[in-house]
């Protein structure tokens, strides 16, 4: 899991399935703090004045006839991080969440993990909606504008989808969706608005790659030729496409490594969209030495993307799009009868699917990841009963030993360190002012992981070094339980994710407990720590061997605790008694769970020998990294806790009694 | 299941998600029996020919100007079971399948329950396509119709959602869908067609219904009123639904009880589209005795739908229709901005929650049809070894007991009644000519229910009076299992089905065995005996208290047996160790299973305490009513067959051992 991950929802309802929107969030808050009734109203210190900002965005709506504007928080490649010069919505509401803005009225809609942090950011302009969706913000147009009322949006806001669901919720309802090309916050914002960024795009080594860029456009344009419908040219929308596609990466966006553009592959042409200044000799070498006509990356501006698009459509051609990560802007631009929609791009599929030497690097990247986080554990373990580490501290040194790993570049998402009641907000992240000091008598949330030119990481282990109650213990084992009996679950190739997701929450379902996210992610090869359409969502593609998913059941106790064991895995081929083609998880990530949490009555005997086969593995992978590096004291530690667990059984109490009562019969004593 | 639940995958894909879907059908059929080169071609006595009523379609598809013409095996309102005047596709095709026409060829799709048969019945003038949905069938005339060509359809043959599967496939490939009024079938069938049905319409006793009518009405119309967009009316297509709302029931169609009709149900008036020489004068009076304006059911002409809606759709009006439902037909007439639309109607919505009287009708009907099917289960037992019994004969004995019980209305789909290797055809149905001999040495499979005026009933065993081998009992335990996994799963409420599912699957995962249909259906009281929205499909809805829906694990081994259990279950609130809100099944058929068949080593002491409970209920539930009737070599039959079953536990050896060692080690013995 990762922060963003969730912060995605309202905006990528389709594509994410809102991982809270399997129960509903539940009120943590209370009453807002602010109080806009008052006059002066009584606002926090940490509120942001938006009463300007918002007058001035009204002028511009009136010039536009509109009587409300949508304000996405995304950007126009659906990215899940966004750039500053993107926080279109940050800045005018002050906070994060999906916003509408009327000529009365202002609101955004997000979900719980933000009511706080929204109280504390909004003035009084804002009303705050506890819920996330397109039907809630329709519901709320409906009752505040007048039949007849021009809804307006900026089409590279609005993905195909989402502007789908718009379209859909209006039907019937007489008020009208508005593409108004020219970003009226953009008018607003004006000169306060932060710069493009401009680093320079670098080319992949080799080493890190797991083909070469022709090898990847080759294989796309055969997929065109095999395509039905023959289309001439595929566009790629999403930044993590164009970045696959050519082993190029950047620094644009947080996290992740990607650099602002569009591709236009067509069965003859490679047209980049990008800041052609961004690209050294070496790189533009690297797109065009000793190369021919087709097979040569012709670099167009960014900015030329539109009208390039709508120049090519004019032709006798026809454009593969996927309809999750295209903007409706690029859309409405291409004549229907020249689109071919697919709900993904075939990059996105292809990439999908690991090949054998970027399966080898991903699991490399994961061993090294697991040294740092066991480092960081064994360094815990001795500081926190010292009282001298908190929250945020604690996260920089995770983020520090990470860093100090070899190919690092920086963490992969925002390190979620969480101690106590902090770790129910489940995508709570500290700050150098905000944050809780870790103590022997609460349980530690971390959810961390790392850009590596090999791989992507992202690993949550949840731990406990004084006594925690039976609940918190029952509660971690049945989180545990799911986890194992999701990883090791054997289902048919081409199951959908979705369809056995249930299985990492059956243990705790069982006793009336339930998390309100979703069980796991793809993720990329030093690309996005969140990389769908893999995973367990509604939305996501089928499992095929040779993918990565992560896998993360969890549990919130509000007010006390979270507890969330996050592992990523691999999908293998699985040996079934009776020949077929089914699949099951091999789990890449390598730092074992915390003993102290376990109660070990609740595991059977199968989860007992999948865990201690997974410790064996562990020792294997991890061990000699840790002796190699000199990593005594973390060596140690793991060969502590990846000590074979053993058996207790209260559980099978049932057949204890039946075996010893027999045992006794057999040897002719009486009971 | 039912043989026809199946049969509605090609044109519903979308609604029931095709069974057959989740993995590829496998070919059981090998060569086509049917050899098209020679000349004449050799073809088995049974194939009609077709080769007249093509030419007379063809001579209607010129007139059009149409390159294409399908002919979905549907009718006017998406019923799973259609009349025989609506049987063109059977008629044209010679067989039952998704037929599409062009000028030089015909073609039939269907998956492999359908292979035999196709070859069977279809003459030479038609291509057998082995798969099932839209994309098949739009690959295929991209490949046998030229650029430009059109491709028409009756537009009330075609749903919204199936319009638009096609609608959406077809972009881009400049073919053209092409809505043509008049069924071009029907005109070449001509006086050959059979005659619509003519037989009274008659209400239910009051004894047998849920609620009123007027109740039913008032409780639509609050919807309408509650709903954002404050629909003037509700549209209602299916014929389940205005049977449902109306308190009505007819014969019209084989297996379900309704009759040819619309309603438009507007906030000031209730238009029921319906044949009114088919009213009595006291249905007519039960309808409108001493009623008030808003309250009074004005009966208008079947044929007079279509006008009367585009008549309405002139006003200020909005009309709330459900797109599964509801035929392209009535779609187009509509104005888009006049439309309110939803995957189901709210009538389906409220149907698919039965009332407590609904749910005590219901299960009255299980106990009674338990009666059956028992009465059957010891009559197979004793004439089974004398060698009289085929398929066919024993499906006419278990649907005249049937037919003995109170409220009896014959059976609620036809019977499936395999031996030995017809099982593993899944939906295999006996004729009087084309049956096999029941024998101890095979498996046979009985799939069948009962419409009762209380209920709608529908159960499957699998038994062996023999000598089973092996693998068919581990087989056997393995569905057994998935049917317990599921029936006692605890989760949380309005979960969807398609979530969980897989606790079906997983026994028979573990092995590398699979089935390849969906896991269950609604079902009604006196309906359908598939009722969707119900079910474990991807398309149906979150489960809630008070639904009912089948819950039907399988196994098949082509060529040798086939074997499913299923049971219908109510959805019933969960206690859970701690609070929430949390659903599981409460299991309402009453028969027990073949203990011949189970092999108990492969049960967990959780599987035995659920077995025996279950077991203990049925005694409950049949056994005095069998008393009651005087059945009692019957009832000395339940009793057997529902003595607890005892644990064997060489599954648990890692336990046993641990535990008889630690006994004999306290014993101080050494080992």
């Amino acid at each position: 899991m990762a922060r963003a991950h969730w912060g995605c929802c309202p905006w990528l309802v389709l594509l994410c399935a809102c991982a809270w929107g399997h129960t509903k969030p539940v009120d943590l808050g209370g009453q807002d703090v602010r109080n806009c009734s008052t006059n002066p109203p009584y606002l926090p210190v940490t509120v942001v004045n938006t009463t300007m900002s918002l007058t001035a965005l009204r002028q511009q709506m009136q010039t536009q006839n509109l009587s409300a504007y949508i304000i996405p928080g995304t950007d126009a490649h659906m990215n899940e991080y966004i750039g500053q010069h993107d926080e279109r919505r940050a800045w005018i509401t002050g906070f994060t969440g999906s916003a509408v803005v009327t000529m009365k009225k202002a609101a955004v809609w997000t979900d719980s993990r933000y009511w706080t942090q929204a109280e504390r950011q909004m003035d009084c302009n804002w009303e705050l909606h506890k819920e996330v969706g397109t039907t809630p913000i329709v519901t709320w147009l409906l009752t505040e504008i007048p039949a007849g009322g021009r809804v307006g949006f900026d089409p590279f806001l609005l993905s195909i989808d989402t502007w789908e669901s718009y379209d859909l919720a209006l039907q019937g309802s007489n008020r009208q969706l508005v593409s108004i090309t020219t970003n009226l916050v953009d008018l607003v914002w004006g000169s306060e608005r932060p710069p493009v960024p401009n680093q320079p795009i670098y080319a992949l080594q080799e080493a890190f790659t797991g083909s070469t860029w022709q090898e990847k456009v080759s294989g796309v344009r055969s997929q065109m030729q095999k395509h039905q419908k023959v289309p001439t040219a595929v566009l790629l929308s999403a930044l993590e496409e164009t970045a696959w596609l050519f082993n190029l990466r950047a620094s644009d966006i947080p996290y992740n490594p990607f650099f602002y553009s569009y591709t236009l592959l067509t069965d003859s042409s490679i047209r980049l969209f990008a800041n052609k200044s961004r690209f050294s000799s070496e790189t533009l070498s690297y797109l065009n030495s000793s190369c021919t006509g087709p097979m040569c990356v012709q670099i167009e501006d960014y900015s030329q993307v539109r009208d390039s698009i709508q120049a090519y459509s004019l032709g006798d051609v026809r454009i593969w799009i996927g309809t999750s990560y295209t903007m409706y802007g690029i859309y409405e631009m291409i004549p229907k009868e020249k689109l071919v929609t697919d709900t993904y791009s075939p990059v996105m599929m292809t990439k999908a699917v690991k090949n054998s030497k970027e399966q080898a690097l991903l699991k490399a990247s994961h061993v090294r990841d697991a040294v740092a986080v066991i480092r960081y554990l064994v360094w815990l373990e001795k500081n926190v009963p010292k009282g001298t580490v908190d929250e945020f501290s604690g996260a920089e040194i995770v983020d520090k030993f990470r860093g100090e790993e070899q190919f690092s570049s920086g963490p992969s998402f925002e390190t979620i360190s969480a101690s106590g009641l902090n770790a129910a907000l489940a995508h709570y992240s500290p700050t150098k002012e905000l944050n809780r000091k870790l103590s022997s008598d609460e349980m530690y949330l971390l959810d961390s992981g790392g850009q590596y030119w090999d791989g992507t990481t992202d690993i949550t282990r949840t731990v406990h070094w004084g006594t925690p109650s039976a609940f918190q213990k029952e509660a971690y084992t049945r989180v545990l339980i799911g986890n194992i009996d999701l990883s090791r679950l054997i289902f048919p190739a081409a199951t959908s994710g979705r369809m056995v997701e249930a299985f990492a929450r059956r243990a705790l379902w069982d006793a009336g407990l339930n998390y309100g996210h979703g069980t796991g992610h793809g993720i990329g090869n030093f690309l996005c720590v969140h990389e769908w359409p893999v995973g367990f969502q509604s939305n996501n593609i089928a499992m095929a061997k040779g993918m990565f998913t992560s896998i993360e059941p969890g549990y919130y106790k509000d007010g006390e605790f979270g507890i969330r064991l996050e592992d990523v895995a691999l999908v293998v081929e699985a040996k079934t008694k009776y020949p077929g083609s089914y699949l099951t998880f091999e789990v890449v990530s390598f730092v074992p769970y915390d003993r102290n949490l376990i109660d070990v009555s609740l595991l059977s005997p199968e989860h007992l020998q999948y865990l201690n086969r997974y410790y064996q593995t562990i020792r294997e992978k991890v061990g000699p990294e840790l002796q190699r590096r000199q990593l005594l004291e973390e060596f140690e530690w793991l060969q502590q806790h990846t000590e074979p667990l053993a058996a207790r059984a209260p559980d099978t109490a049932s057949w204890a009694s039946v075996l010893v009562v027999s045992t006794l019969a057999i040897l002719g004593w009486s009971v």
